[in-house]
């Protein structure tokens, strides 16, 4: 959301018309087996519950952003939105390249050494594979420069 | 240079008074000790040579890039240079955190796996390590599109 609204604020020019797409990479649903190994733990009306949760979590952040968009953006910004399911690193380098954005634009978790090691960076990997340019916005530990002149 | 033409062409925009900050990180000078360790491999004389080599190198490096901002800034861009010896990593991150830059763009060799292993990747670690928004521009395989829209 900040990397959005520093977007809106510093990126998309006045004068042009630039249509922003937000992307958005659910997580593959996880097959959870039962301990012993001979059925699902959850039953089908269990994981159609997740899966709604999972669903409205998507939709629920789209809107938000979608919000931001229509309010922070300085006049009416075209918005499109892409939901894909897979790990975010292959969503976001895929979907990016398919459309042949012209900049993709990433938040950035600033996650310290150890747990970079762990979960790896996404910023970092799309920084790497994808074709476009790429730009990490990272929120500054006193959120106070989002309109920041660029 | 292909992510200043990048820059100059997607990123300042036409009605703002932007000021492009060229970094320039010059090596530092490696120590040359004779084979048998009892003195320096080079004269003074020849370190002098090499140091004007060096600077010749940043200059016209420099030059290059002035003369870019010059002719494909959409108004008078204004342009400043820094130049530091150090790892390009240490001094790109110390001159954009100390001059509080807005956005730092950067170019990116786009090395495979092999050798940024042992290089390392100048703009992952900017990336991670400075507190402005960090833009990634790499040179794309056909390089014609360089003046595409934002």
């Amino acid at each position: 959301m900040y990397a959005l609204s520093w977007s809106l604020h510093n990126l998309i020019s006045q004068t042009s018309n630039d249509t922003i797409i937000l992307i958005y990479a659910k997580p593959p649903r996880t097959v959870y087996t039962s301990p012993d190994g001979t059925g699902y733990l959850f039953s089908p009306d269990m994981l159609a519950s997740i899966d709604k949760c999972r669903n409205d979590l998507a939709s629920s952040i789209i809107e938000k952003a979608k919000k931001m968009c229509r309010e922070q953006g300085d006049n009416e910004v075209k918005v499109e939105v892409i939901i894909e399911t897979g790990d975010p690193r292959d969503v976001i380098c895929q979907a990016a390249d398919k459309i042949h954005a012209d900049v993709l634009v990433m938040g950035s978790h600033g996650y310290g050494l150890i747990k970079r090691a762990f979960l790896g960076s996404v910023s970092n990997h799309c920084a790497q594979n994808v074709k476009c340019p790429v730009l990490i916005v990272k929120k500054p530990k006193s959120s106070s420069s989002a309109t920041g002149t660029k």
